[in-house]
């Protein structure tokens, strides 16, 4: 009883919590918790509120429509706007980030809306319908969080409309949460890059944060268990020319750097929308020649410094045409590893480095012991 | 004479362009020119907009100074709201993202301010010093951009006005450059970690692209070669035992991929202005505990592996101490790191990577192959 008295106790809390929030951050709120606590809160909620909040609901999370608030201020077109300017005055105050009304005909059909600066700066006596902007921009309750930041960033939005697939008003978008999406998209991609979560807190406790941690660790481990089985192939080379393993590290190395310039490029682009099927084989071929020039420049170098130190001209030829190969390897996977791992569902950012690096890992060791088992011994 | 023809044709077109922009993206665009046509553009300029633009420019161009315009709109305290309405309905438009009036008192000294929203909902026989904000929140010319970003999240403002060192009022910093900011700061930290500049473009020259990222590329070289002559200190164990070879690597990349993760918690704990001096060595602790945890999870599963697969426990008791020893100072390294990078004024985000790399890399070898050295041979 005492166990269900504190649940019941917690839910109140939930429910008064509720009636203080704005929508948009309660339906935040309500995707996290357990269906059993969601029903209760909708049923403690009045009719209006929890209709409103229903509909927000029915819309994915990353989704405009997850992202919407229902604070706006409707007016009609055939008024004036000193009868909206009166109507204003009447209301305690408005909505946070209202820059523009929204304008409804007689019958309530979504119309356009109209600007404060509008409002403030023509003849009280002109009606609304002909200072309004007929085709503000606006975004649609499906898309993509992601593509509502860049059409606000895009034209500079305060707030927009929110319209449903058959054009009917049914919320609004404001700058601020545009705002936490663009700082959640950064930290995503950055954290997830280490397997991470963005939520990820600097003072969690050693064990929560160890657990989590490990699990990026032991998927490493795997990729560097797969290099070193590739190493152990070579075994008897290894054995005959101890420079192979002295200098297999640096091939790796710097195909992976090489790699990781291209991944990074492309993950950036594909967040922006900036790849499409056809211009993608035109990056194909724009990395692929970064990689030739950067692996015949480097290859050059490492071969030289090669050479000095081990004074075997062999060891220089097999190291140069290795780095050349691993780079050229690196071009291409780091454009065909996000768009693969998009195609099937998985977030380039998060995975993409870790795949990287294995290819390059094990194509760098593969092209200089397997050279050197073929031509030095 | 052609030559000079051109070039007074390139300033002309500037000139007229300037004239279109607005003052602070000009102050950006004339931050990227050389000298001689900045005096030029001055000199054509009307003395107002030069005066303002003067003021812009002796700001940084990180500072909330190099971001703020100067198209605001200044009521003063003792009229009334219908005052300030009849004054705005005089204006063509007001500027981009007003949702506030800057207040003056009688003698132009900035008191505040006013937001439409108070404005529109309130009765316009008041004045505007019953109505106004007397302690909006602002931003000194002075602070960093990124402070004046958190600033906007924090309070979710569209507009904030920018006082000097003396507190008066001398522009006005709006949502839209702050947005801006924001996806800057991400870009430079996500493209800056591969060495590359947050405008490179995707479809650049080959030969452009190839350039700037050889530069990284050669860095990597260097480090890549520092891990290589610490493994060739060891070229008598290797030559012994081959099986250090084929598992050297495992201990180093164990080793980046932990220190990764604390160094990218840091990088954005410090963007943030997260970390104090007193919480640094808490985060110290914890780090190390994460560390120290993960260090003998894993060095068990690693130690365990490498019997199995060579049949020796001497092999893979030195492994699993190498991991213990190497996680450890990697946890060290991810905290100490850009802290110490940050003090000599150099972008944690930009070389924290590099830097960290070379330590895990340098540390794994080392404590691998010198522990074998030692108890093996």
């Amino acid at each position: 009883v005492r166990a269900d008295l504190a649940v019941q106790t917690e839910l109140d809390e939930l429910v008064a919590m509720a009636q203080l929030m704005e929508l948009d951050d309660l339906v935040d709120l309500l995707q996290d918790l357990p269906g059993k606590n969601t029903r209760e809160l909708l049923r403690a909620m009045d009719d209006r509120r929890r209709d409103s909040l229903e509909q927000m609901l029915s819309y994915p999370e990353e989704s405009a429509g997850g992202l919407m608030n229902l604070d706006y201020i409707q007016v009609r077109t055939d008024v004036t706007l000193r009868t909206v300017l009166r109507y204003l005055r009447l209301l305690d105050d408005l909505p946070d980030n209202t820059n523009q009304l929204m304008v409804v005909d007689r019958s309530g059909q979504y119309q356009g809306t109209l600007r404060l600066r509008s409002l403030l700066t023509n003849d009280p006596s002109i009606p609304v319908r002909e200072v309004m902007d007929r085709e503000p921009p606006y975004v649609i309750a499906t898309q993509a969080q992601a593509e509502v930041a860049r059409l606000f960033e895009d034209e500079d939005l305060i707030s927009a409309p929110v319209l449903n697939e058959k054009g009917l008003l049914i919320g609004r978008v404001t700058v601020e949460d545009v705002v936490d999406v663009i700082r959640d998209e950064s930290e995503h991609s950055l954290m997830g890059r280490v397997g991470m979560h963005e939520d990820e807190d600097l003072f969690a406790p050693v064990l929560v944060s160890g657990r989590r941690r490990s699990v990026w660790l032991g998927i490493n481990l795997i990729t560097a268990f797969l290099a070193a089985w590739v190493i152990g192939l070579f075994e008897a080379a290894l054995d005959k020319v101890v420079a192979l393993a002295v200098l297999m590290p640096v091939v790796a190395s710097m195909g992976g750097i090489a790699g990781s310039q291209t991944l990074t490029l492309m993950i950036r682009a594909l967040a922006l929308g900036n790849i499409e099927r056809c211009n993608a084989a035109r990056l194909l071929w724009k990395e692929i020649g970064v990689g030739l020039i950067n692996g015949f420049v480097w290859a050059l170098v490492v071969a030289l410094i090669s050479v000095l130190w081990f004074g075997d001209y062999g060891i220089g030829g097999v190291i140069a045409v290795a780095m050349v190969v691993n780079l050229l390897c690196a071009a291409l996977a780091g454009v065909v590893i996000p768009l693969i791992l998009r195609r099937v569902g998985v977030d380039p950012a998060l995975a993409g480095g870790v795949v990287l690096t294995t290819v390059t890992d094990v194509v760098g060791f593969l092209a200089f012991l397997g050279l050197a088992t073929l031509l030095l011994i």
